[in-house]
């Protein structure tokens, strides 16, 4: 079966948006499913579940490194799957939604709380990319009265870090901005830094390529790096590599290169855990011992499954 | 005294070009000296002096990192010195100025011969921002029959490594590209890096902003960075700081930041040398312990010297 032509044009837009992070496009995934499910008000419940099917495949197509897209897709087929009526179908997958968008907007506030005593008072702190998460937990801090500043870079090719910039000036925070590879430079004033993530792993944390350098900058100059995370963001082996398969047309990167120069475009590189100075869930900060083990509770329904392995 | 409006133009486009090396800029200026030094033909000698020295500084503070600009205006301003007549001046200086630009073409080539045996056959080679002396060896070696391809990264704000990706491929290099921050994906390819210098000192070189992370991941992936500088690149350490000075507007780097929002935007940086595989000069490739001897050797004239001390 084929999607509408609404659902297609908000998965595109999820597709092309580049400066957000994942908990902030998995919020907007749930109102995809959510305009499938009125949708299918009048279909059978087969043809529902096929479109259901479908709008969980263009998601996670969308943006396969991000973790909570395979997560979302899985609550949904698996509400899906456990009905025997139309009726009960909208009820149970509405309802799955709705515990996930509490799942995410929960996860966040209370890595938030996590964050503010990580958060070093009157210091400078380095934020990376675009995180949602990030945002909302450095302006928690500072509406809590911690005073700091932050200091970030664009984040080439998409430029989110300067939108980071701008939502964190304009929450109160003194922002120092410069460009990627100033990191030499800026740094050293920086007391700790923080990054959001797509996906994790047992292999480790996939984000923002940039990450990788970043990490390797914190571990030498000894400062804290800490990934922020729901649990909603962890996966399991057979679709943590799918991130992968995210490369973006080198023209966004370079729109007329002269002849011979091949542009690359990558979008997401692995991290790993032994850099990080701790991963900060909604269950604390775990460690990588620790993290095995809620990834072997993560499932993914099987017909998601396929999509990750088709494309590896 | 003042200088023309014809020098004052030249000295002013070489300050805004953020495109250019240093022995490249360092040719120019050159060029600057020779106007000058014909618009002294009816000017008394110790008016010609003044005009010569007031040209030198104007160089120096057009790229206070840059070491050639006070190699060259040493040489110039000692050999007016010497002078008892503005007949002799002329001569002197025009000689002067010529034996520095041989130097400078010499150096290029014999550094030329040494990189051909660093760049490894059929491997990918990276090379960083824009470095005429990385240009002319990488292709030099090309031209020798050696087949690799080139890495390099946009090196952001000034894009100067477009023009190096460029440069390489119509000298017909096949040349990968990609923005700064995948440095991550991209050097994990590469076998050997070079990158060009704008000042060496005691404290270690001086290279465009970036240069820290670069050394630093390459020193991670086992992967040899060779720096190239002839020994024009050489300063004293009374000079050695005055790199920190060149800090550009930030409105290059993001031309309309929101309020609340600080843009920095320095150009250069500082690499230790026990994170380079390799000095390439034009003296042969040399060690830590082997620089100081050179710098001992420098000495820049006491006119340029208080520029450097006023400064910082």
């Amino acid at each position: 079966m084929k999607l509408s032509e609404e659902v297609d044009k908000m998965v595109s837009e999820i597709a092309d948006d580049l400066a957000s992070g994942a908990a902030e496009l998995a919020l907007r995934a749930i109102n995809v499913f959510r305009t499938t499910l009125s949708e299918c008000e009048s279909a059978s419940l087969s043809d529902s579940r096929e479109l259901l099917t479908e709008t969980a495949r263009a998601i996670v197509r969308a943006h396969p490194a991000m973790a909570p897209m395979y997560n979302l897709g899985t609550v949904v087929l698996n509400a899906a799957d456990s009905v025997s009526s139309c009726k009960e179908l909208h009820t149970q997958c509405s309802e799955a939604l709705t515990r996930f968008e509490k799942r995410l907007c929960e996860s966040a506030s209370r890595i938030a709380d996590l964050v503010y005593d990580l958060v070093p008072a009157g210091e400078n702190v380095f934020a990376y990319s675009f995180s949602s998460t990030v945002v909302s937990s450095l302006l928690s801090a500072r509406s809590q009265k911690k005073f700091f500043r932050a200091v970030c870079t664009e984040a080439r090719p998409g430029m989110e870090g300067r939108r980071l910039a701008t939502m964190l000036a304009s929450g109160g925070l003194e922002v120092i901005h410069s460009f990627d590879l100033s990191l030499g430079l800026i740094l050293p004033t920086c007391r700790a830094a923080f990054m959001g993530v797509d996906c994790v792993g047992r292999p480790g944390l996939v984000n923002k390529v940039g990450s990788w350098v970043l990490a390797l900058a914190c571990r030498e100059l000894n400062i804290p790096l800490y990934a922020l995370a729901g649990t909603e963001k962890f996966v399991p082996d057979d679709v943590f590599f799918a991130f992968e398969d995210h490369v973006r047309p080198g023209e966004e990167a370079w729109s007329s290169p002269p002849p011979g120069v091949k542009v690359l475009n990558h979008q997401f590189e692995l991290v790993p855990f032994n850099w990080i100075a701790g991963l900060v869930t909604e269950e604390g900060i775990l460690r990588e011992s620790q993290i095995e083990e809620y990834v072997k509770k993560v499932e993914v329904h099987p017909r998601l499954e396929e999509l990750a392995l088709a494309s590896s």
